[in-house]
């Protein structure tokens, strides 16, 4: 039998290295997919529809809503972003993890409709490492990098909310890791109710039968 | 840092094969204590103090009791049945994962009173299987058999209570993935108060100062 894939859902700071992470995790595991979300803003200079983004018009993002075509979507600066359902049910179907990017409202917004989504917080060794990885990028205005340690606060409140976190330490050693905690998550009593509801039935009945 | 090990709680039916397993994990990986447990019943013969149990008259385990000496315990056939709390925390403060091998009763009330213990069930590929366990050891009469099948019918019910199941199918492969299992345990938020705490405090403070 085919065990069925989770749905991952990733989220931590910005500057945690959660999108190197997923990357490598979807590329140095063959059982894992990436969803790519639906947006409705335009794409940027380099964007590929299907890659970064479904772009597509106010008026079909509304009626995905309709058609309960997404797992979950939400507003941001006047545009929408969601996760298409169809494309992540199929993947889980054959085996597939599929990995969620996404922000911590949507995330726990996922765990809410799908109690068995595995949430993981991807965070800094330390709050040093954060700045230090904020200004590295050197793209960042000072009043930019503040924000960010500001939201990062603010979110940090969410994190035991989560199933797991991960420090995101060292690349290599942090996909591993990550990739084992995923793993791990499979044997959970809530991700395996019909293993569990199938011994119970035996118990009851098939042993007093036939051996 | 060093790692503050984890206290496993392993409970599973007769015949799940959870003995082998546990000599095995400890065995295998370094990082692992088998608790041993405290008992007022006598030695059978090639029972050794301090290997199989530590054998101590009815007044010893009252006063363990009066204590606080003990993470658990509790009366079986008229005789007491305990997990001594000294050794358990020495050795979880050196890094190791203690092992409790326990009733489900047991089990439940160290969850109550240490949340962040890993709850592990273990569980036969198949009822057909256990069966077929039970009856090769050979020893069991089929009404035993029959009595051992019962219990394992009502034990089912607590599963739910557990952090993780372990199909127990190929012994190999199963000790791998129960360390897999305990390792990833050591990363859910419940587990890491402090490491969070420190975190969300550094937000707060220190990234506003020296840099």
């Amino acid at each position: 039998m085919k065990k069925r894939g989770l749905l991952i859902v990733v989220s931590g700071f910005a500057g945690s290295g959660k999108g190197t992470l997923m990357k490598r995790l979807t590329g140095d595991y063959d059982n894992y997919a990436l969803s790519v979300s639906m947006t409705t803003r335009k794409p940027r200079p380099g964007e590929v529809h299907g890659r970064e983004y479904f772009f597509v018009t106010k008026e079909e993002f509304e009626q995905k809503i309709q058609d309960d075509g997404l797992i979950e979507y939400a507003v941001y600066v006047e545009n929408y972003y969601g996760t298409p359902r169809a494309y992540v049910e199929e993947q889980m179907a054959k085996g597939k993890n599929v990995v969620l990017e996404i922000e911590i409202q949507g995330a726990l917004k996922v765990k809410e409709r799908f109690p068995e989504a595995v949430l993981i917080f991807v965070l800094p060794p330390s709050v040093k490492e954060l700045y230090r990885r904020l200004k590295e990028r050197g793209t960042e205005a000072e009043d930019v990098i503040e924000k960010r340690m500001h939201r990062a606060e603010k979110e940090a409140d969410t994190i035991d909310r989560y199933d797991y976190i991960m420090i995101n330490d060292e690349v290599e050693e942090s996909v591993k890791r990550l990739h084992s905690l995923i793993e791990a998550a499979h044997f959970t009593p809530g991700r395996n109710e019909e293993f569990i509801r199938g011994i119970k039935d035996d118990l009851r009945t098939l042993w007093k039968g036939d051996h």
